[in-house]
């Protein structure tokens, strides 16, 4: 047992060193690795097999919405990204640029796509001429470049995996209610998938998305009480159709500039899952988005017959769940240390007496919970276990962004507040960027969001003392 | 009915200019468009969806055979690349190179991936050490940029869609079962989902992948009888091991290279799917792979019931079928023209008189064959009818194929063959360059593959006249 204390011990607590514990979990549970090249991370089996079961089930949810997947170049022109102002001041200060193809020198600088607004307009303007055409929901999935100074496995890195959603409508009230509903659907899905709950609101003009009309964004928290943005939905009205030119005539046969969206969610999610779910054994993986939703760990393996039987127990559960079987030659107390490091969420396991007694024990990842369950009725009583885990993670997770959100009426309270409880502020405020800025270059706190139900906790800003405006959402954030 | 013709006539024949052809189908079936990138394709939704049934597909042999999936960096660092000599001479020449990082030039010019071989093999490098750690075999999706001057939609373009599956292995013998498993299961797929056969076989030292020790290929033939290299599988011995140094201890404890291999298919997959199967009516796509396996054209949909009936009758067939129901304005021979077009494989045209009898009319769309099935059985018949059409693809792309294979045995008839009998010749070699330098100057043709199926058609040579060692596949090729 020596060993498997090692193992455990290897990871640091998550009170003791948040960062180093998250380090240490993303190591130890095999989701990536560094690589040669700055800033950019390898996605191992064990981390792109949660992005691909993230993508299957969010792109279904996107098919029932109407969207269709196309995929644009990966390169951008440099006269494309600065058709749009505010776009280009947004992001050329963190591209990659392309000045060589081959033996020679490019006469235009390349782009490595740090998001495809322009590509889509420059399609969009080609393929759209009469209402007919209307509307176009597109979405890709793809990588993306954007030059970081500081990276974070997951978090943030110079390249990762994402959608993009754009679309073009006849009307500014299509445009508004697509952006809502991919919102909406952003958070169904983090809530049912990957148990963790939303915060929706809107983002403040200072901190939204280079050429958007209104940035949307569904925040949440991590177990150290820092907000992570999780996903976004951006409204442009025809600031780019303006920009790019993309007109349709409509039924009374009159040029009208469409209305633009854009949305899109990334690889972040998983460090988002670690970060919410995870404790001082590892990874803990929400059973609906889990690569392996099982492992069965034969205990005594090489006594006559337990492998056999648990490779049985495997076939059967293999209809109904993502299984794996741990036959190696190490410990049941290695194995057990490992498939807790991995996060899978139940562990099964079957040993000569339990054969004997026809049964086998069912332990859940997350309370460590025993269920010794007769092998008849094995399949029904774990998918009750795993609906109930998924159920209790997401309560859990539920429970603790609520009971971290505290209200502050006045800025001594506020950075106070920053200071002394981990978590979302609720706080008014004036509407002035000067009282963002002061609040964060005071606390390093910004502005999350202003959320959609709104109400009016005190009368004026809370920095400032004016008229208040908004009730908005504060934090640090990832 | 002027309109539905004039849509049918803007596609070229094939018999008249097979390329122009190919280019009105990419364009008319709405697959692709071209973008403002030089050499970059746009992949629009029905192109696309081709694409994600082919990862569907492909994907879950691939899970079978053991494939883990994974993301590696995009860019490669020069050095990276440099590490093994054939390699960087094979690719150097048509790269892009990132040389600016943000606001910064970068200290090492970082090209943005062709294939992604020396990224693997960093990798190995570090988390192989013990025999314990063997195989490896990964494999990941994604997009891979090569400089081309000349470029066609799927076929050749700048950038293109691929996998990439890279493995390690402790002995030369599983890297080479490893190698021909990845062929056999490519030339598994295409036939069994795309209805296209494949000749399997060894690529000359010529044709072979830089780097590589010997490379295994599938290749078919298209309407217009020249070759399309359709997958490809390496073996590369031990040669990246020892440049990169992948060592690792065996069960004697002693310090051994590893043996490597990989493999890769690309959207050129979907430029042999248009070629093969396509008729001057437009895309004819196999069932299996198609992302809308029926068209539902209601006929006189402004009488009374017909739209509702045909919506029943979608929501019926949803459920095995993907089914979309063409409801717009337009004229059923329209409709019938561009369901066409698309290559959806089967028509469903349901009116008031077939509401009435309760019945529907299905058409294929590879033979035009009509049955009227009573609606009381449509999903069965219809089940039975796109199998019966998957297995015709498959039979007439056989027929097509094995009758445009010729034998020549001297130079004339060679050269001859070349010019007159489009498809593959076979023909016997010595084994030297020079010949296959000399039949590809003066004929064009090149070798395309050294058959596993070896057979004697002659003595010597078909162009040196020396002993000859192999019989070849050549043939004009895309």
């Amino acid at each position: 047992m020596a060993k498997d204390k090692k193992l455990v011990e290897a990871i640091t607590s998550r009170d003791e060193d948040f960062t180093q514990w998250y380090t240490d979990v993303v190591k130890k549970a095999e989701l990536m690795d560094y690589s040669s090249v700055k800033g950019c991370m390898i996605f191992k089996p064990n981390g792109y097999a949660i992005w691909e079961n993230i993508q299957k089930n969010l792109d279904a949810m996107f098919k029932k919405a109407g969207v269709e997947n196309v995929y644009m170049p990966m390169f951008i022109p440099e006269s494309l990204l600065e058709k749009e102002k505010d776009h280009v001041e947004g992001f050329a200060p963190e591209v990659a640029w392309v000045t060589q193809g081959g033996m020679e020198t490019l006469q235009e600088r390349l782009c490595v796509r740090p998001t495809s607004e322009t590509l889509f307009c420059d399609l969009y303007k080609n393929i759209v001429q009469s209402y007919r055409d209307l509307p176009k929901v597109y979405n890709q999935w793809c990588s993306v470049v954007r030059w970081e100074k500081t990276t974070r496995p997951f978090l943030r890195s110079s390249e990762f995996l994402w959608q993009e959603g754009h679309t073009a409508h006849a009307t500014a009230e299509e445009a508004e209610e697509r952006t809502i509903q991919m919102l909406n659907l952003y958070a169904e899905f983090c809530e049912k998938y990957l148990a963790i709950p939303m915060i929706k609101g809107r983002k403040t003009d200072k901190e939204k998305f280079a050429g958007a009309e209104a940035t949307y964004t569904i925040e949440t928290l991590m177990h150290d009480g820092k907000a992570l943005q999780s996903g976004t939905s951006h409204n442009f009205g025809d600031g780019f159709a303006k920009a790019f030119g993309i007109q349709y005539t409509d039924k009374e046969n009159k040029l009208q500039y469409v209305h633009q969206t854009s949305w899109g969610m990334s690889t972040r999610l998983i460090g988002a899952i670690i970060m919410v779910h995870g404790d001082d054994s590892g990874l803990v993986l929400p059973p609906r988005i889990a690569p392996t939703q099982v492992m069965i760990v034969p205990i005594r393996q090489q006594a006559e017959g337990v492998l056999e039987q648990a490779f049985v127990l495997k076939e059967r559960l293999d209809e109904k769940f993502r299984t794996k079987i741990d036959d190696t030659e190490k410990s049941p107390g290695w194995k057990f240390a490992e498939q807790e490091i991995r996060g899978i969420p139940a562990r099964i396991e079957l040993g000569p007496k339990d054969i004997e007694e026809n049964q086998c024990v069912i332990v859940r990842r997350d309370t460590r919970e025993k269920f010794v369950v007769s092998l008849d009725e094995v399949e029904n009583k774990l998918a009750e276990i795993l609906e109930q885990e998924q159920e209790d993670m997401l309560a859990r997770a539920k429970e603790f962004l609520y009971s971290h959100i505290s209200d502050a009426t006045d800025y001594e309270e506020f950075c106070d507040a920053v200071e002394n409880k981990p978590g979302f502020i609720r706080a008014m405020w004036c509407g002035e960027l000067e009282c963002e800025l002061k609040i964060k270059e005071d606390t390093t706190a910004t502005s999350r969001c202003m959320p959609f139900e709104q109400e009016k906790i005190s009368d004026v800003c809370v920095c400032c003392g004016k008229p208040a405006k908004k009730l908005v959402y504060w934090g640090k954030a990832y």
